[in-house]
């Protein structure tokens, strides 16, 4: 047992380092600025070591990029889970000012959203460019709304509601707003004015346009 | 007056070829990859005829897209005005079905909308990292809804509804449907499936949810 095991377990581990490594080399350096080397010396691997796990920085990063989307759809499910008994509690139907407040906290901001969207935009624009990567990119995006559709609708149903458009095609807008609210982050160096209070009012205004009462 | 409208007009036309062989160079070299030498020498220029009209090839890329979006804008609204009569000359209320077919009719692509998306995101990742860029940019982005809300309107009330929600806040709604169709073009190559006609189907499904009838 121990004989077939170890490996695999090393092998997770190295994977591991140099996934961390990398996270850091691009925030400090960007997904182009990056080098295989860099990311290597950062891990204390040797270049045989990154391409026994990987084909190329840009499939380590899609690999990031899962990892990142699966942490935050794990953190929209706990937060959703400790909202539903407080939301089926309510005596009387919730408002859009009262919804945006719980909005508010599931959006609180937790890591680093702004390097996160910048790394992203420029793994777009390469997989724009390079048939192989778009296609594996193409696939997550088209996943990653599908994957949150769950804790989404649940407390929705919580608060007494359900959408009236396809469940896919909501959370496209819903998820539209709060990119293009990072986007404008991004952009402006800080966060958007308003803030976290601003962008749950948005996404709160455009919920109560896209659901009914159940 | 011949004395100093001249040398205004030759202005002019300097700044337009250098728009024109700018725009031929970005899109065969991307944004990073265009080198002001190459912008001058498809004008037949020098470096100093460009640089006594643009600063950088940057701030050239954004007189660029705010052309490329006021000639949008101006198409709309030739579209929207010649709809116009045609919706209020309907006999019953406009339903979903039918409005995606104008929605497809406005939608009809134009030019190269995906290799503008390309060069706009290249723009959007530079812009993030640079403080002095980011400032018109964001400037752009905030005034682009906004320019559109009368053609949008004006057709609405045409076919006698309204919107729900304020009508920038239903704009980004409606254009983050429209990035994402042109995002997905892009990653995948060629026109998503269904192209259009499904994004103009979604774009309608999400209209009648954030309007009313009049």
């Amino acid at each position: 047992m121990t004989e077939s095991v170890a490996p695999s377990a090393r092998r997770q581990a190295t994977r591991d380092r140099l996934l961390e490594a990398a996270t850091e080399v691009f925030v400090e350096e960007g997904l182009q600025g990056a080098s295989v080397e860099a990311i290597c010396s950062r891990a204390g691997f040797t270049r045989g070591a990154f391409y026994s796990n990987f084909d190329s920085k840009e499939e380590l990063f899609l690999v990031l990029l899962e990892r990142e989307f699966a942490r935050q759809s794990a953190e929209l499910q706990d937060t959703t889970d400790e909202l539903a008994p407080i939301l089926r509690g309510q005596s009387c139907a919730i408002g859009p000012e009262q919804a945006a407040e719980y909005i508010a906290q599931i959006l609180a901001p937790k890591g680093d959203t702004t390097a996160w969207y910048v790394l992203e935009t420029e793994f777009c624009l390469l997989a724009m460019r390079d048939r192989e990567m778009s296609a594996g990119y193409a696939e997550f995006l088209s996943r990653s709304h599908a994957a949150i559709v769950g804790p989404v609708e649940s407390a929705l149903a919580a608060a007494g509601r359900r959408f009236t458009l396809p469940a896919e095609h909501a959370l496209a807008i819903l998820g539209g707003e709060y990119e293009r609210a990072i986007k404008i982050t991004a952009l402006s160096g800080a966060a958007a004015p308003g803030g976290v209070d601003e962008l749950a009012r948005r996404i709160s205004e455009v919920l109560f346009a896209i659901t009914e009462p159940i």
